[in-house]
């Protein structure tokens, strides 16, 4: 049987698992948020410092799978609190992948800087990753809070993402046609909102993963809607 | 006390989800393979099946996600076993990601079409689908076999994949800049590219699951090189 003792030792346990996922999470959003800042400002120093950190996270995400699996075999827990340590274990492999986009991101700011900067390519940018980092705080809050019923509202920012994603996507595709000394800027800019649109995509899975941890069911595999950039074709003006 | 019926219905278990992991692998070989096809044929009714059939690998994850959850709370596995339950889980995982990444490749198909098609454009793009493929079948191999010794020869693989990659991204720049007609096509390829190099990325991940399972070790976080082409610059003719 188990003891008073024990219980509360477990429940210690699950708060480490928690408090670690917070950390992952408020590291992962301000990789992304700096390496946005690097590309915007040419800030190299920054960029290399964004790449640095992103060691951080694959640490963490190994350190929490094998925690949880000494938790597991430990504890032999069932139902709400397997469903938690597993949602563990899916959440920071989310987040350690939201770190390397943002690292991929803060890689190609020297590239992006070498050819022409024109400002305007970067205001779409920003704007989608204001619009990913709220939701990725918004995730972080739900898992903190399991306040499940904001799920519906992170479904829905996500296919704001996605179409936001797809009117950039045009317009990059434009600014290269335009002028082909735009090209390499533009294509690398486009990876960077791709990877954004894909930090966005998991902070989603983090929201349906909470969704599981809460409810023990799963959100119907449908998303609405899928970005439709793929559809994309664009032709020169002459 | 465990019966020995128990004891073999357990391993069956385990059976049972190795076989949905082959099972999910089989199937995410023949979705990539099939997107290049339809991709270098223009085939658009091959694209749209390969869209279609995503759903299975979607379907399975969760199923073997589901199943393992409850395998550990019905026999409590500790250790190897354990490994075992937990590694399923994140390969089901991987090949579900490059069970996506070919719908994306699948997906592009009609934008690559109606651009200009060079048939040299997909030479690169062939050759580095190729070598992916190989790659996912050698981890597929090794996951049946647990024959971990053929890991290295699968992150060396890997490192020449991405060295193909790199200089696959800086000739489809240069083609842009040749004639912007082949914007467009250009850069939906240079997406088709990422998303096999990241094919590569996964195989290589579900060596490193096998690796764990079988020896209970992680191998070093830091991979020997990663792809350069975020450091690619090109600039037009003239």
């Amino acid at each position: 049987m188990q003891t008073q003792h024990t219980m509360r030792s477990f429940d210690d346990e699950l708060k480490y698992l928690a408090d670690q996922i917070a950390a992952m999470g408020g590291y992962a959003e301000r990789m992304v948020a700096e390496s946005i800042e690097a590309l915007i400002q040419s800030d190299a120093g920054l960029a290399r410092k964004v790449v640095a950190d992103d060691v951080f996270l694959d640490e963490k995400e190994r350190e929490i799978g094998e925690r949880s699996v000494i938790i597991i075999g430990r504890r032999q827990p069932v139902a709400d609190d397997l469903r938690e340590i597993v949602g563990a274990i899916r959440i920071s492999s989310d987040l350690e992948r939201i770190g390397d986009l943002g690292k991929n991101i803060a890689k190609r700011v020297v590239a992006v800087t070498e050819g022409r900067q024109p400002m305007r390519l970067f205001r779409g940018l920003e704007a989608l990753a204001d619009l990913a980092l709220t939701q990725l705080k918004e995730v972080l809050d739900v898992y903190a809070s399991r306040s499940i019923e904001r799920i519906g509202f992170v479904r829905d920012r996500d296919e704001e993402i996605d179409a936001m994603y797809t009117s950039l996507f045009r317009e990059l595709l434009t600014y290269m046609m335009e002028d082909p000394r735009n090209i390499t800027a533009c294509t690398h800019l486009l990876f960077c909102a791709k990877n954004i649109e894909r930090i966005g995509d998991h902070a989603t899975n983090i929201a349906e993963t909470v969704h599981h941890i809460v409810t023990g069911r799963q959100l119907p595999l449908e998303r609405p809607k899928e970005d439709e950039s793929h559809r994309v074709v664009a032709t020169p003006a002459k």
